[in-house]
């Protein structure tokens, strides 16, 4: 069993600092959209972070086993926050992933592997959460 | 309709950098507790900051409504991470929410309001997900 802690100290109006260990604080606050100030983190920000996140620790974890030599990665994920019969709700979260890697050869080996499936089966933050979360996965040999 | 985006950048090893619109980026990593390094954010304890900063600000858009004088407010939350039929998953997190007022009159009010069943009611985290959220609130009148 493991337990993720973190704590959070109220500052003003709608803004907060939140501390885990000894990681740096985050600035958080209410978002702007619903009336609080620009410049900080927002829970909403944070989940759709946490979601984007684990998708990555998901990916390592396979770059690592399958030993894929990794070049870079980088994401965009986008939650939306929508009006339902229920009042406002998250209704998704989209996560649009690029892999490269050295060249064709490991790019064709990482599209074999189907990691896109094995990212959305394991993310243990996605696992989680009631809305759906999809993943894009696009992989780019650099010297192609 | 709003979207919040999100953008995480792969740095090394289990490391990487998040960042959205003007925030200053967070560094985060892959947990110690499944290989990662001390010292930076984690998708998991995200998460728990994501469902702890919202039942804050959520408990804040009730201040703000109720015209409540806030003297305080910290919260310790946690997210049990559990070995399951379908492997580790989440299994709940607890909020622990302290909310320090004035005077015992405005701790009176404040608890006449149940602002604990309104927070986890109307966290927009929470309401994402699958696992169960439960928020403790404890009221403090500094005076007394």
């Amino acid at each position: 069993m493991y337990v993720f802690e973190t704590k959070v100290a109220w500052q003003r109006g709608k803004e907060y600092s939140l501390t885990s260990k000894d990681c740096p604080p985050i600035s958080a606050a209410t978002p702007p959209e619903f009336g609080g100030p620009e410049g900080r983190w927002s829970p909403e920000s944070l989940l759709v972070a946490a979601v984007q996140s684990c998708s990555l620790s998901t990916l390592l974890y396979f770059v690592e086993r399958f030993k894929i030599d990794l070049v870079a990665s980088e994401s965009v994920a986008k939650g939306t926050i929508e009006k339902t019969e229920k009042g406002e709700r998250f209704t998704g979260i989209e996560v649009d992933m690029t892999v490269t890697v050295a060249d064709s050869a490991t790019a064709a080996k990482v599209e074999a592997l189907r990691l896109q499936e094995k990212v959305e089966k394991y993310c243990l933050v996605s696992a989680a959460l009631a809305v759906p979360v999809s993943v894009r996965l696009l992989v780019i040999a650099s010297a192609s």
